[in-house]
């Protein structure tokens, strides 16, 4: 575009010889992250930044359209969602002089999950929702994983199978993107062409698909006839790992595919008890997209009374979660929610590798700036 | 409403004699707030909670509307917004073994706003806003303040007068409540119904007549000319204390007021010198609404490098602040912005004593149930 400028005043002078970037170079996303107060100004962050507002703005709506109420779940937490990942302490700044040992009574940390305090909330609200920061003090340098990171999650009443869930799964992914596509086709236009070339055909054909459902223990016959050298050999009652999952989404011709139905023994004590055997299961689902992997994390809850009180005793659990057995003792419905990470929403949308460039301000391990 | 039913199914059991809450029994707010698992459940918490999911969405909505980018400022932050209150700060839990004393290499805190990050992208995009949990380690046990708590901020750039700024915030008043009263008025109605009688009245009255604006020094006239007996005795270049706050919306006619034009001493470094004397005042704002005080503050921000540079200086911050002089250096313009306290909002439209009541789960000091 040209501008004939009749009059030209400067607001504010830039001194092109300081500033880091350079005029019409196209720098790499990588040079760009040590200039975390100054890389939104650049083409590339700030058409991603627009797709993150806009994706936000589509993902409120999906849940709102749909009848969810929004919660906003704790940030500060005394209970840690059974060890979904390494925790942070919060405590006040040695400054201030508390008589007691902690300011809150008891030891208090940043949330990993809003998935139990969702739980609570389903009781009262059918469909519920909450989009906000989790946390993990994962010592990690890998392109996936930040200590801080958004998800969505959703919470379900009355839900009685899987399939009910994964419907929501899929139709939020397909809905929002849509919404996306539709509402800054430039934005991502800019992030298709010059940062992932190739990704506009590959998102179509996510798009276009049904998304895939395989149960876990088919996940496992699939590895184990694969011809390729896995690092960790496949094996019933094992987590799948990156690999694995990669050759499964390769396996699947590239469309998302929900895995069903995990070992009981692998997974958290609030998943419901498919009560199958002798390889037992839960009602559990993942959904493996390309590029990025898991996607999205769900499942069934234990709602029923006595099979949940069996499961925390058998974990030494009762004591603590005493409050999410008073759920099912006052009332209980079956349900089922899921988590997405939204910052692997974005990469999996526009084809972005590393989840720094995808978040305003990333967290990791040795980096806090600003 | 009467049901004949023609077949019962009982899907989840409740002991109702274990039931903290009697059937048909209205119990107090106070009391209710020792059951945060089950108080959802109650028509109250059931109404403030959907009336704080409307309001969440009527206030994203109107930012999208206006074309205000949405932005997640970090919650993780290695800086402090220059005092704006206690902070709580972050380390990995002592489970794991970090071979470095810091987990991000540098202290980490909890953020107290997200200002001065939304100052970095108003230098990218035109109008941004965050909307996100907020976090003071303060001893306090007031019914007006949190550990945790949510804020709306936003900032814009090219904004040269406070005028502008105060019609942002009075259209965000008024436009997000009429919103969330035509979206669910019955809700609303519970609340104004019986637990705060008198405060549909109240509202109205607020939503149509037009926001008074006074200057501070006009308001240290008024508080000094009142014939009440203050605890803090009223004086130029000392803070509005709560009981001064209220004294002038009650002289206001219980209208909502901005206060503007704070003595420079009072104010953090970023806010924009008035240059004027020998009563030297930055363009700050405060607007004060009955029932609640302080519910919004903003400024325009000193956007004059040398200005800033000179503020920071006699501070001591210049090296701490080294980046966000930067955002000056290169291509700075005049902006300003303003946070909004969301749970006082909430506290305000419906009339609701306590801020504990209009958050799911509310943390202060000796608290952090689940």
């Amino acid at each position: 575009m040209e501008l004939k400028a009749e009059k030209i005043e400067v607001v504010g002078n830039c001194d092109a010889t300081a500033f880091p970037f350079k005029y019409k170079e196209r720098h790499p996303l990588e040079y760009l992250r040590q200039y975390p107060h100054l890389r939104c100004r650049t083409n590339a962050l700030g058409s991603i930044l627009r797709v993150r507002s806009e994706a936000t703005a589509a993902i409120h709506s999906f849940f709102k359209d749909n009848g969810f109420v929004h919660i906003h779940t704790p940030i500060i937490t005394s209970n840690d969602c059974e060890g979904a990942g390494e925790l942070f302490q919060v405590e006040p700044s040695s400054k201030i002089k508390m008589p007691e040992e902690n300011f809150f009574n008891v030891p208090a940390f940043l949330t990993v999950s809003g998935q139990l305090h969702l739980e609570v909330m389903s009781g009262a609200f059918t469909q519920v929702f909450t989009f906000g920061p989790t946390f993990r003090a994962e010592n990690s340098q890998s392109r996936r994983h930040l200590a801080e990171f958004y998800m969505v999650e959703a919470e379900i009443s009355f839900v009685e199978s899987l399939q009910d869930l994964m419907q929501v799964m899929e139709g939020l992914f397909k809905t929002a993107t849509m919404m996306v596509l539709s509402n800054c086709p430039e934005d991502v236009e800019l992030c298709h062409k010059f940062i992932a070339p190739g990704q506009k055909e590959r998102l179509e054909h996510m798009l276009k698909n049904n998304f895939l459902i395989i149960s876990y223990t088919e996940a496992v016959e699939i590895l184990k006839q694969s011809s390729q050298n896995f690092t960790f050999t496949p094996e019933w009652g094992v987590d799948l790992h990156t690999e694995h999952e990669k050759y499964l989404v390769k396996h699947c011709g590239n469309i998302p595919v929900f895995v069903i139905n995990y070992p009981l023994a692998l997974k958290p004590f609030y998943m419901r008890d498919n009560e199958d055997g002798p390889q037992h299961t839960v009602a559990a689902v993942d959904l493996l997209v390309p590029g990025v992997g898991e996607l999205f994390g769900g499942s069934l809850r234990e709602e029923r009374y006595h099979f949940l009180e069996q499961r925390l005793a058998r974990s030494g659990l009762t004591e603590t979660y005493q409050w999410y057995l008073d759920l099912r003792r006052f009332g209980s419905v079956p349900h089922g929610g899921f988590g997405m990470g939204f910052e692997r929403y974005l990469q999996c949308i526009l084809g972005i590798d590393n989840i720094k460039d995808v978040i305003p301000f990333p967290r990791f391990t040795h980096s806090c700036i600003l």
